[in-house]
C-alpha cells in the first residue's frame, strides 16, 4: 500500500486508527482456548469486529514467535486473513548487517506479504536500507518510543540533539515520506512537536494512547499534518476490553469510539 | 550454561571459536538441495564437522526465518541437535518494551532452550532486563558493531563518550559480568582496547573475524582477559569455506585452523 492509498483509506474510513494484535494465551477469553488455534480465532475476531473502523492492524511477533510454529501458523493465517484495505505492520523491530537485514526484509515483505515492518536504528545505514528498496513498502524507524527505558539512550544529546533526532535526520537522507515513516510515543506529547519539526511530511506511527497513557488530543495536536501524518495504535485497550464471550462486541465498541474522536480531529484540522 | 562452564568449556577445548550458523539456500551446496529439510541438514553436517573445535553456534535468525514454518522447524531441530558443551547464541538483535520483551525471552530461553540472545539496545532499560531475570542465562547486547553503518548512531558522541559507551554503562548496572555479554566489532581493533576499559570483565562476542576483515591477533591484543572473555564468531568463512559435497570437511579444516591460532594466543595470554 503506497503514500496515497493509505490516505485515502483515512479519508474513506475517516480514521487513523491502528488495531495492534497483540494475543496472549494468558489473556485471551478462556473459551478460545479449547479451539485449534486460539491465537488465530482470537484475531479473527478482532478484525472482523474492528475492520471498518481502522487502517491499519499491527501484529506484534513476539506474542507469535513465543508460541513456536504454531505461533508463526497463526501469524501466517491472521496476515492472510487481515484485508486488502487494511495496512499490515508487522511489529518486528529486526535490523542486523546489510547482507542479514536483507533476508528479514524478505521474510516480512515477501514471506508474509506485510506492508510495513518496524526497525531498530542501532545498527545504522546498512541495516535500514535493505528494507528501503521495496516498492509500496513502509519502513517505520524507531525513534522516540513510549516506554520507560526510551530515556537511556534515545535522549542522550550528542551535538545539542537528541539522538533520536540524529535518528531522523539520516532516515530522510536514506528513505523518503514515501517508503518510512517514525515510531513516536505518545507518552511525551510535548516532543510531538519537535519530531513534526524535523519530519513534516513523514507519518508517525504512534503507540503508547490508552494503557500507557498518552492522550490523542495532544498526538493529533501536535503531530497531524494536511495528509493526516498519524497512525495511530492501540493494543490492550481495544482487543482486552473484555475476557468474555462478548469480547469482539466490546472491542468493536471500543474501536467505534477511537474512530469516532478521530473523524473530529480529522474533520477540525483537515 | 554460567560463565564458570564457559570459562571451563574455554580451557578445555583450548578455543574460543563461536560458529555462526547462516545457512542461505542460494549458498549451501547443492546437492543438498534434493533433501527434505535441507537447511538442516546442512547444519548438522556442519556441527558435526567443527563441534570439536568450537564452544559456541551462534544461528542468525534471519535466515530461518525468511523461509516460513519450514525455516522455524530447521531452527528448532537445529537448537535441538547443538551438543550440550557448546554454548546456543541466538543472534535475534530483538528488543521492545517491557512486557514485550518478556515474550521474546519466553521465544529464545524457554520456547526453544537456547542459552544467549543478542539484543539491540535502543529502546533501553525495560526492553532488556527482561532478559537478564534468567538465571544461567546470557543477553548480548549491542556495543559497537562490525559493519559500516555502526558509524551513524553508535559513535555519536554526547557527554565526551560514544553511544555505545553509554550502552556498556548502563548495561553493567542492569546486569553483570554473569549474565552480560557485548558485541564487539572485530573490524576497529583500536575501539576493543577502549571497550574492555570500561568493560573489564565482561564476555564480548566478536564478529568480523575473516570474511569482514578483522583480525583475531589484534582482537586477542587488545580484548583478551585473564578469564579469556572473548567468544570470536565466524560464519561464512568456516560454513561456506566451499560448496561441494565436501563442504563439511573443509569446514571442519577451517574451524581446526582457527582453532589452533586460538590455543596459541590462549597458551600465551593465560
Amino acid at each position: 500500500m503506497n503514500r496515497k492509498e493509505l490516505i485515502d483509506q483515512i479519508y474513506s474510513k475517516q480514521s487513523f486508527l491502528c488495531v495492534g494484535l497483540d494475543p496472549d494465551l494468558t489473556k485471551i477469553p478462556k473459551h478460545l482456548l479449547q479451539l485449534d488455534d486460539p491465537i488465530f480465532e482470537f484475531n479473527k475476531a478482532i478484525i472482523d469486529a474492528t475492520k471498518e473502523y481502522c487502517v491499519a492492524y499491527k501484529p506484534n511477533l513476539a506474542f507469535y514467535e513465543c508460541l513456536g510454529i504454531k505461533g508463526w501458523e497463526a501469524f501466517q493465517k491472521t496476515v492472510d486473513y487481515i484485508p486488502e484495505d487494511c495496512l499490515i505492520i508487522a511489529d518486528a523491530k529486526r535490523g542486523d548487517i546489510g547482507n542479514t537485514s536483507l533476508y528479514y526484509a524478505k521474510t516480512f515483505f515477501e514471506t508474509y506479504k506485510c506492508d510495513a515492518i518496524t526497525i531498530a536504528p542501532y545498527m545504522g545505514s546498512d541495516s535500514i536500507q535493505p528494507f528501503l528498496s521495496y516498492d509500496d513498502k513502509w519502513t517505520i524507524v524507531l525513534a522516540m518510543t513510549s516506554n520507560d527505558g526510551s530515556k537511556d539512550f534515545q535522549y542522550l544529546e550528542s551535538g545539542n540533539q537528541p539522538l533520536y533526532e540524529h535518528v531522523v535526520e539520516k532516515c530522510k537522507e536514506w528513505g523518503s515520506d514515501e517508503n518510512t515513516m517514525f515510531v513516536v510515543g505518545a507518552t511525551r506529547s510535548e516532543d510531538i512537536l519537535k519530531m513534526r519539526k524535523i519530519a513534516p511530511s513523514h507519518f508517525f506511527l504512534v503507540p503508547g494512547v490508552g494503557a500507557q497513557g498518552g492522550s490523542l488530543e495532544d498526538v493529533v495536536k501536535y503531530g497531524m499534518t494536511q495528509d493526516c501524518g498519524l497512525l495511530v495504535n492501540s493494543s490492550r485497550g481495544i482487543i482486552y476490553a473484555d475476557s468474555s464471550e462478548m469480547f469482539d462486541v466490546r472491542a468493536k465498541k471500543e474501536a467505534l469510539k477511537i474512530q469516532s474522536e478521530m473523524q473530529i480531529h480529522l474533520k477540525r484540522f483537515l
